[in-house]
């Protein structure tokens, strides 16, 4: 990094202009018919297109990707139940959650007990409609608001799915920002969830709002975005760029972003990875409360970038996990869901890790024979007696103690109890007066 | 294992049958008067013969054994003491805890001072004989009920002790299974004490019916069940198969094993073996409290195959341990001490540990390159957006994001926190579609 | 060690005369004005000499010790702020604290207003007068009660420092004692602290007193022990001894040991060594409230000693530590503020680790495979069937469990829970009759 860390956070920090805008990118994404597969999917890439000059990658139906296969397209025009007098009791046009994602088309009448079986709601919140996808198995069907159900007392109704499901391609976004070295930062959020706000055009407006961050700073390690499908899309890159992978230092999964809970970091499959260690910093310097969960091989595409033959350095950052909130995968994941405040917290405590990443090195104290003397290079109070040192004087004594060229300033900052920053600019000081040095591994 | 670990764990689900197998062994082993040689070990054993076709070893008297050398073989026929109206005060026949084990013969007329030095009560516990023994130190005595010593008022007193300590041997029963490989497991059991019902007719009830149990089964390791006298019986053994300890894998003291006190695992002496870890995740899962001791070189015959010249995997279950009751050692330890079910419970716990051991493989994932699709292999949910995958699905997930050669179905059981057996059904699930093989160490 | 531990131990405890000896040595040296050089802390070591033979270093002023060069000697002979009315309203021959420590000389008149500048008091203590130094920055000035501070009503005042700051020496007191290894232990306590009891008349007491009590004995280590100021002592013995330091197998600064604060150790760098494990045993077994803290860089001379450069096995003692009392640094910390029974008990609490330090030995069972037969040698209870071993045997069945060569006496007396004594005369008890062999590392 090539300007002081100060610079690169104050210059994140700006809660009210960049919530609003990372809220008003989920207001344009929000009524978006996407899955994993389709036009949906790249009317959502192009409005992120012009926040980051993102790629567009659009890759075949019927591509082996190791043990999967990208799927046939699927794009769907209407879909609805009408009832005997001919009026839509539920209708696509309304909420697009409405169809199971995936559904083959069908156009028929049928009787109230046949439909019945392709109905899926939740009784226990009648008045949402639930997501549903079957994305691997040929079938249809519709979701709708529990109440509504009960409603339904014709004895027969015409459905309609005009929807197309056929050889096509599986469309994902990627932007790469090039930087003094090789070594990549990979941060994925999948883009294939409907009208969803939290669950995860949260993810995508935060990531989309790093990428084109990060753009003003020249930077120690290459970054790269992924916006993709669940499961499949990781699954495809991964695929695609197998030999690369050794140039992933530190990943994330992002995801969830706007809800009201806590932040929520998952830890990577190695669990003591560096952007394990630098989340768990952050949160817990955050001043506000948090969770650290241990890994588990359920949950988004940290499944596939931390499956055995991988294991990659990939953590995950949340607010409300999924699975974990009434509103998950429902219609109640909405606009009134995720709030700019909380998207704001989320960006923010990713930026603070970026800048970690970035400044996270490992220092030889070239005077490691007795404390050098810090007084006569303006560095240590001159008057003694007092109680207790401030916390930059224990900075400077942390650093030179624990830069033996087997802690990181992270490590010393944890070891230490003090802020990594303070840690930074202690070590900013101690090397410009030559008493640190970059320790050669 | 050839048959499924189900049919394994199912069969020995018979807690009423099994219970009152075991309760009415003891029943028949209780009046018996054993110590560490003699007749009353000969009986106990021909008793066992009927269950399981153990082998009997005779090992003479003066042989060498490590440091110690096998005592003289030690036989009681009568034993009393007679106030002066000639009325049996204190009468073997009553129960054999009134002698103490290994005295020597004695005849004779004595003052009531002179004969209290022989005498042994526990003046909190009026109602109960204690149990001593002399076994290496030339000496008699009696136990006695503290309330009864308390009526001993004449001045003169007869004590007979009908015994002969002569050259002969010490008896220990051996059976041995054999399995697919020469690796072993090995049972361990007391046979020593005279009439007490926990310590150890228990141990010798519940792993006898352990050895007959598996008779039935085609098991992948060896099993070997020893039925010897205390220390002595133990060090003996070890001294005679020095050369063969390399084959046991894994092994178990078992002791007290019929009270009413919860299972009580007691670790190896290496804290860490994999019946360590076996026991723990038994006892853990089974619902009942139960408490973990870590390693202590006080106890059992656990001392000499921990020794560190052995340092052999070797834990100790028992339920209320040594010392740490008040029955314990006492006439108090009888047949209302122990009860079916509580043997019974002991019992399953460790053919539940039996069936980890024999299932506990470590497997490598066939395809660690992301997820392989579960569901085209019907192992997988075909509709998404759930709120969360079952325990099978789970398990499936954990199984192939550890089996990386480095976890064994144990392991990851542990690290998901689901039980054993859903994790040894995931597993075949998986090995039956290629999706897993045996990992080669 | 050619006595056993229990003389040594016991001719330890003896807290009244101890107790007494070390507070009277305090009351001498309290009123002499030291400082980091100068004949203050001559007069302290002369003092000092008469209870152990130290040898007095002078250290040429400007020599250079690593990143130090030794300060210009500085003196004083008197020192006062006179009011208006020709009254000393300051005067440094009540009290050697009122003046700032290397203060400059002055002799001037001058305006309340600018005398301000230079005095220094303790708001929130305005009965005390606090404790300042100017150690490397050319300046002067007095410390005083606030409560004085607020009288001073006069226009102008006439101040005056009589001090010389020239060439000249550092000084500092070692003794060192031989023992049957050049491995060393050494103690360091500073001695440049002027009219304060606790910080750290204490701690020069309680390892005079140490020195003095080893004196009687034959030791397996050598020992030294350094009287010396703080930080500049310190450097300075470390850059002229820098080729011997690898003798250093265990050290201790000790400082604070009189105050009515429990025991507080704090780690070494290492965090590890063999000096925190003995201090913690010895803490965890006095039946006493102790802390055992961290190693952190910021404190007393342990901060050179545990430079990365050196990383010595260095903790440091100390009852209440440094900035953790309001006394702390203030004239308060005086002659009431420490008592002879918190500095006897300091005292033993070292006496009992170097016990430790010279008796832990790790040793070899000689009959490692089961127990050896202890009942024949006298050191096992020949009555079997009692409900628990005492403490002794207990002791040497962990001794004999865990002598593989791989646990000290020390680590086998935090493993079975038992004070190291009693294992040290099981271990005793094991050699005589051959069954433990000291192990060949």
């Amino acid at each position: 990094m090539d300007i002081s860390n100060k610079v690169f956070i104050e210059s994140a920090f700006q809660p009210e202009i960049f919530g609003d805008e990372m809220y008003d990118l989920i207001c344009r994404l929000y009524p978006i018919c996407r899955s994993i597969t389709g036009d949906g999917v790249r009317e959502t890439l192009s409005i992120i297109h012009e926040m980051v000059p993102i790629e567009i990658h659009e890759i075949k139906t019927g591509t082996r990707v190791f043990d999967w296969t990208v799927p046939k397209e699927w794009n769907i025009q209407d879909a609805y139940i009408k009832d005997g007098s001919g009026r839509r009791v539920v209708d696509f046009k309304e909420s697009n959650l409405h169809v199971v994602s995936y559904s083959t088309p069908v156009k028929e009448k049928m009787p109230l007990a046949e439909l019945k079986k392709h109905l899926h709601t939740i009784p226990d919140m009648p008045e949402c409609i639930p997501y549903r996808t079957s994305y691997y198995q040929s079938d249809w069907g519709f979701c709708l608001k529990h109440k509504d159900l009960l409603a339904l007392n014709d004895e027969e109704y015409e459905v309609s799915i005009d929807a197309d499901l056929k050889d096509g391609y599986m469309t994902y976004g990627e932007f790469f920002k090039q930087g003094e070295l090789a070594d990549e930062v990979v941060f994925f959020s999948h883009c294939c969830h409907p009208s969803m706000c939290n669950d995860n055009l949260s993810g995508l407006a935060v990531i989309a709002l790093v990428a084109r961050f990060l753009q003003s700073f020249s930077l120690r390690y290459s970054y790269r975005f992924l916006f993709a499908p669940a499961t499949i899309g990781s699954i495809t890159w991964l695929a695609q760029n197998e030999n690369n992978v050794h140039h992933i230092k530190h990943g994330l999964v992002a995801s969830n972003l706007g809800d009201a809970g806590c932040s929520t970091y998952k830890k990577s499959r190695r669990g003591d990875a560096e952007i394990d260690k630098a989340f768990q910093h952050i949160l817990k310097n955050s001043g506000k409360p948090f969770d650290i969960q241990a890994f588990q091989p359920y949950g988004y595409d940290e499944r596939q970038f931390c499956s055995p033959g991988f294991n990659l350095p990939f953590g995950r950052l949340t607010r409300s996990p999924n699975g974990s909130y009434p509103e998950y995968h429902t219609s109640a994941d909405n606009l009134d869901f995720v709030k700019p405040e909380h998207l704001f917290d989320s960006f923010y405590k990713i930026v603070s890790v970026i800048n970690i990443l970035e400044n996270n090195k490992t220092y030889q104290n070239q005077s490691p024979k007795c404390e050098p003397q810090l007084g006569k290079r303006g560095l240590y109070r001159q008057k003694g007696g007092l109680q207790n040192a401030g916390h930059f004087e224990l900075a400077l004594l942390w650093i030179l103690n624990l830069s033996d060229g087997q802690n990181s300033l992270l490590d010393i900052a944890e070891r230490s109890k003090l802020d990594f920053n303070v840690i930074f600019s202690g070590a900013q000081a101690l090397l410009d007066c030559g008493l640190l040095a970059e320790a050669t591994s």
